[in-house]
């Protein structure tokens, strides 16, 4: 039986070096690892989370007692729980992620050179990545199959809620890995949930971590992106925008703006602010509202709108730039294409942005002149996923620009190199 | 007349937040300026260089005046000095970059999905790039006209020696914006030559500067690399090995040796050490070693090579992590291409590697083992050059993994954005 983990009188900054050294020890073995064995691993990943199923709901049930202790917030009681479904999720997950091409070794562009010289550039694992999260422990097998997959050893620092069912999930990830003689190394789960971890791996581990991905809150992600000495992949918020133009089809323009708000309203891609060309603020507005209440959004409208539309409630600076990551929506009117940019410009937090329209011209407007990770056409904002681009699993949706933006995959966590084969070649 | 700026008693701190605030207001505009107008501006550039090429000479005279007071070593006067010859140089790099293919806007990758939607990849601009730079004055109209073709504002800091010629240069720069009506702040040159200026680009000018990129001698590098609290593009040092396999063609290998390190010692893909397979030791090493004296080249020597070659000088431990930039070379004898590796993966700088090796499976196992940014096959390490990669001009070589590696050119000077087509697709 798994007890809470005893983190005191433990030299955190000792652990975590070391925590660095091994990882940066497993890169080259990880590396040159074949896809074959890998997938094996992964496999052998999923197949011990399986034959462990008891193991990690006893170790999940001590975690939900202690959050009980703590009084952990129903929200995150439920990030928390797991059940024989959720664990069928996660299995399936991995699984997933051992179906995956494997980017490494992958020709990404190739030509030759006028004196015979051949170059390619290829895929290459990226370094040593730390995941720190919080409550939700599934995130210790998604993340750390992610990683492992783009030959990339991970650091995984769960929240100390989660500490107990992260311990049993990432067991079977290293049975896995040691089943085909991988380093254990390539999947470090930090032992301690003293808080200080955190900001070890922030330091960067002296020089053993390359990039961290944190998953979770506001709080969190705020704290890493303004901490960190090593790149962070993440977005803080997504304040994610819906653009009804002049040339929209209404019943598109209302079937989009209730899914891009209402079908999940907790994730990243839902809509957050709804604009409204003011050309058509008397055929469009009235409708696209009234099927947003009708689905159970709150409308918090700016002063122009509120005359349109009196039963709104309105709208205050700040809505512009809330992620209400709930049933509420703020909206307002702007001038055709370019007020939308404008608007978006000022507010939005670059990760998605969708505009509906059937003028040709508009379209290319928005998408040339807005500078967020994605945006959409004639498509609902929710569609700002990986898996719904194709690209598999995800460890997150980066709205910076540096490496990664947008969904985060196996192929964001790669590097490259550059092959060059000669026969003989000498410069002049 | 120019005179040596005086930075006395201007609030440091102050000017550079404002330069930050410029360029990123410059950003959007320059995002969104077609490339008519881009290379227009560049060949605006150029032709203002060579309009008041008078100008720039008597700047640089005043800078060479100042250099022989602060006595600067000749290979540095060197580096400042222009002359007819460099300012056409100068001037014939940025019309090269006119000609290059525009990167803004181009579609790197584009897939359908199952649903309908066709999603796109395509480049935009980075952000903010500050250009940390030394006595070579160019640089500000190489690295100038380099990040203004990938549509991102810079902000170039110049050494104090070269103040007053690459304030000339620079002059030409914005003259060349004006004439198309661009943001003059797309290029700007830090006014001031305080050290402090630097001290604020490194912790990233509130936000304001995404990612800095040092050109200048190591200590440099290491100040930068070690300080800035945004990304850095540079490598501090070409490490770089040439490794002879048993299966090499042995002239061929004599002659890629020479090349690699005596074509040019100054550089940082000419070859700092020399790996020869054990097993050829008593054919291969003796006349390459022989061709390499002859060319004038010193050699370091491992005590086993010395005992081949007497008339080497020994080699410390120190030799195999020294990048001489001279006429010198280490040299060891290793256990095959496994050995090679072993040396390599211990003591390079990842930047450039090479192999001459006619033994296909010595090869791959060299391409896929050692972790540097480029790796050769029968030809000179002296090949590491974005101009020779046909890459066009470059802003440096990253050993890094993050986002550039290799060459720096436009293509790596740009992020990506995701663009999605739908046809009112909601998600389920």
């Amino acid at each position: 039986m798994l007890t809470k983990v005893d983190t005191k009188g433990q030299d955190v900054a000792q652990i975590m070096a070391r925590l660095g050294q091994d990882a940066r020890a497993a890169a080259r073995p990880l590396a040159i690892a074949s896809k074959e064995r890998k997938n094996a691993a992964l496999r052998a990943m999923a197949d011990a989370i399986v034959a462990n199923e008891k193991t990690i709901l006893e170790a999940n049930a001590l975690d939900l007692a202690n959050g009980v202790d703590s009084t952990l917030s129903a929200a995150m009681m439920d990030r928390l729980k797991l059940d024989p479904s959720r664990i069928a999720g996660i299995v399936k997950g991995i699984r997933e992620i051992a179906d995956l091409a494997d980017p490494v070794g992958e020709v990404i562009a190739a030509w030759d050179r006028p004196n015979g010289l051949k170059i390619e550039r290829v895929r290459t694992p990226l370094g040593v990545i730390g995941v720190i999260y919080e409550s939700r422990p599934n995130v210790t097998a998604d993340a750390g199959a992610l990683c492992f997959k783009a030959g990339n050893p991970v650091i995984l620092r769960a929240g100390s809620d989660s500490a107990n069912s992260s311990a049993a999930i990432h067991a079977c990830m290293v049975e896995g890995l040691r089943r085909e003689g991988l380093p254990e190394a390539a999947i470090q789960l930090v032992p301690v949930t003293d808080r200080a971890a955190v900001g070890e791996m922030l330091r960067g581990l002296d020089g053993n971590l390359d990039v961290i991905v944190p998953r979770g809150g506001k709080s969190l992600v705020a704290r890493v992106q303004s901490e960190a000495r090593v790149p962070v992949f993440a977005h803080l918020e997504g304040i994610c925008h819906l653009y009804i133009d002049r040339s929209a089809d209404l019943d598109m323009a209302v079937r989009i703006a209730v899914n891009a708000k209402m079908r999940r309203t907790g994730i990243c891609g839902s809509a957050e602010t709804l604009l409204v060309d003011r050309s058509v603020s008397k055929t469009h507005l009235v409708p696209i509202l009234d099927a947003l209440a009708a689905a159970g959004c709150a409308i918090r409208a700016s002063a122009e709108v509120l005359s349109l539309y009196p039963t709104a409630e309105p709208a205050t600076e700040a809505d512009w730039t809330t992620e209400y990551l709930d049933a509420i929506i703020s909206v307002a009117l702007v001038d055709g294409v370019g007020g939308a940019i404008e608007h978006i410009e000022t507010y939005s937090s670059h990760h998605t942005e969708a505009i509906v329209a059937e003028d040709a011209k508009a379209v290319e407007r928005f998408f040339n002149e807005i500078d967020s990770a994605i945006l959409l056409h004639n498509a609902s904002t929710q569609f700002a996923d990986g898996g719904e681009f194709g690209m598999g699993a995800e460890i997150g949706i980066a709205t910076g620009k540096m490496h990664a933006r947008g969904p985060v995959g196996v192929e964001q966590l790669t590097s490259f190199k550059y092959r060059v084969r000669g026969s003989g070649q000498v410069r002049a």
